[in-house]
């Protein structure tokens, strides 16, 4: 399935784990009108790539969506065309906390009937996490849940960033907090289930309305202290206009580590394959070079890679028109749009404008075709040299544009055909 | 002058402002061997952004650069090749209050004799600010100089993002502050020399060695309660890697607001100009269309344009040599890399082989050669037709095109004839 994203082999829990993702958010603070869970990248909300997180932690068996009424249509939309199979969206609450709470009774609640769902135990832990934070990893999780377990209660903390001042009510210093005594209270959090469900069941209308801090609940109504745990600085949120920037290169950095290279069996194309590997190696991508996607190199078409089909002097596109067959085959494009090179290098023989002007109308009207699918379509076109240096410096070219197309995934860029 | 950037007309103070900047930090946090001081964003040190905020600043006269003494000679070259005018260069300390002292320090020296510099007066007010938030804006910098004047000592604030925790020795959750008491302390932070001044000579070596609020130092050793102002989200501080991308993403958009368009006086390319203006219009930028650069239009050079010059038929480069020539003369890729697109509209008698082949070959040519310059050239090639659907979606993709290009200024895709 296109949707395997398997993170190194995870370790396992013996207990039932599912995640509470409250995401009623207004995106105030980015100046966007859009909540930012919602906002996309690479064409798709960030809430998908947070659901994304838990989804493929294989301990994890599902994941409730808090939503506000107004976007409720929108998040059923977005779990059906993402085909995201552990998750469901109830109503959430006017506030943070009861949000949060729905989903936690959510979790106790039958299957409806009529739905095609595993009849899932209750679960022993709940993690709460936010919409707004996708880059969690299993490791993490991992620690969280099973402190959460063993306390009661676990949360993740990182060191303040700037020093905390309290302020007397002119707006004038009064005094600085010791940065070293405290910490930023960051999520997940993981909550044993009778823990966060007394705790709501206990909390006052004044804690729904203005608390924020769940690990502050179960201490207060159940007595729990909860066990702190450092986080790495990928649990940050998105809360700034920047930090949708930031989310952005994060996605196409972990995207754009690896290529494979498609030759077509040709002696000729895998001697420009492998001028290419060496070129693109020294921009910091792994390359690697295989004749045809078939066989054991289907394996190809699993993970995160980006293609480049090779082809010399004849300048025909079927072979990456049955690349971009095998991609489509494999749902390969749709958690991600992905990335299809065609580098051609042009014969002396191949001067006559009747050609190139194919060329360049054939790889606009197949890119048109495959975007329409998530697939971006580009071509490099190099010219064979007798010149060493000339020909050092086309391949070097092709590798900077290379390197560039699989990074940025420009949709204003699909079925050009650049030269190298 | 290719420095002016000027600010919408700003106050003007009646005391003298001069500003410290310690810029010894290791970079820690980004996970990379530069320390952030010095990363590039499009080819220039984020110092040397944080120096042209407070440059431009006419009230601002003098700015100090505290560094680490193995970085002296970068920051000396950065000074030069920026040609940064009113920035002076110390060595900082093992610290950041040490580094910061320094700066004020050096403020009371005499000028250096044979050095060619205004005498300039003891400030009245000092402005100390991290070299790593480089979109401090003159309207806060005025609040604070302002503040500090008056108080002795101003400083940013800003509400806390996450809530502050303290723990038990133990790790586990002690208790947690109520957010709406606290802030978050940041920079620029304004002081009276005569404060600033008094507080390192009153303070202690463990001051130096581990304090890192100049607000607390204030406070406790002359007794001034700093006035705290609420600050704009751009005053967060570039710390961790995905800050980096950030930070491009905000110069990025700030370059990327507004292109001027060059017809050269044909109503062909008037046309042309007019189709292009609406379309990239509704992307959201700006274009101002004119025929030439000269007399008044003359304007174009001074501020943080990008330029289109479109030509019809005749494909050929003078206009551009002409423009580029110009842009050259007016030193406007000083600070930033322009960007100058060249948009073509290719007549239906031009299919000759040639002359295509010569119009790649010879803006990648005039492209490499102008990348030398710290401009960015690139070209889109449209084709006549009769056909309206056919011309519009053309006409869209050169917009698309156009806008993409200006955004990204990326320098793989120099000298290539993109196809609308
Ligand atoms: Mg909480
Ligand atoms: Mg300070």
């Amino acid at each position: 399935s296109g949707k395997s994203d398997p993170q190194p082999a995870g370790r396992s829990l013996d207990f039932p784990v599912s995640v509470v993702l409250p995401a009623g958010g207004t995106g105030e603070r980015t100046g966007l009108q859009t909540p930012k869970q919602f906002c996309s990248f690479l064409g798709r909300p960030l809430i998908s790539y947070t659901i994304q997180a838990f989804e493929r932690v294989s301990w994890i068996q599902s994941i409730v969506v808090a939503v506000a009424k107004e976007n409720m249509d929108l998040m059923t939309d977005i779990i059906q065309r993402f085909q995201h199979r552990k998750v469901r969206a109830v109503p959430g609450g006017s506030t943070r906390h009861r949000s949060i709470c729905s989903g936690v009774l959510a979790l106790r609640e039958k299957e409806q009937e009529g739905k095609e769902r595993l009849a899932l135990d209750r679960p022993k832990v709940v993690i709460i996490h936010d919409a707004v934070r996708p880059f969690v990893e299993e490791d993490f999780l991992y620690k969280i849940a099973m402190a959460a377990k063993e306390q009661g209660a676990a949360g993740a903390i990182r060191p303040l960033v700037s020093t905390v001042i309290a302020t007397t009510s002119e707006g004038y210093l009064d005094h600085s907090l010791e940065r070293a005594k405290y910490r930023a209270s960051e999520m997940p959090q993981g909550f044993r289930y009778d823990v966060i469900y007394q705790a709501y069941q206990r909390c006052t209308e004044s804690d729904f309305e203005f608390g924020t801090e769940c690990l502050h609940l179960a201490l207060q109504y159940c007595g729990t202290n909860a066990k702190l745990i450092e986080g790495p600085p990928t649990l940050w949120k998105v809360t700034y206009k920047r930090d949708l920037a930031a989310a952005e290169s994060i996605i196409k950095e972990t995207l754009s580590r690896s290529a494979c290279i498609v030759t077509g069996g040709s002696a000729q194309a895998a001697a420009l394959a492998d001028a290419l590997q060496k070129a693109v190696g020294a921009l910091d991508m792994e390359l690697d070079i295989i004749p045809e996607l078939k066989g054991d190199n289907g394996r190809y078409l699993l993970k995160e890679w980006n293609f480049i089909q090779v082809s010399v002097s004849h300048p025909c596109l079927s072979g990456v028109d049955a690349l971009l067959a095998d991609l489509e085959a494999a749902n390969r494009a749709l958690l991600h749009p992905l990335v299809v090179i065609w580098v051609h290098l042009s014969g002396s023989d191949e001067l006559s404008i009747s050609r190139s002007m194919a060329k360049h109308v054939a790889i606009m009207d197949l890119g048109s075709a495959a975007k329409l699918r998530n697939i971006l379509l580009y071509g490099i076109q190099l010219h064979q040299s007798e010149d060493t240096e000339h020909w050092e410096r086309s391949v070097l070219r092709a590798a900077e544009i290379t390197s560039m197309l699989i990074r940025e995934r420009s949709p204003a860029l699909v079925g050009q055909l650049l030269q190298a």
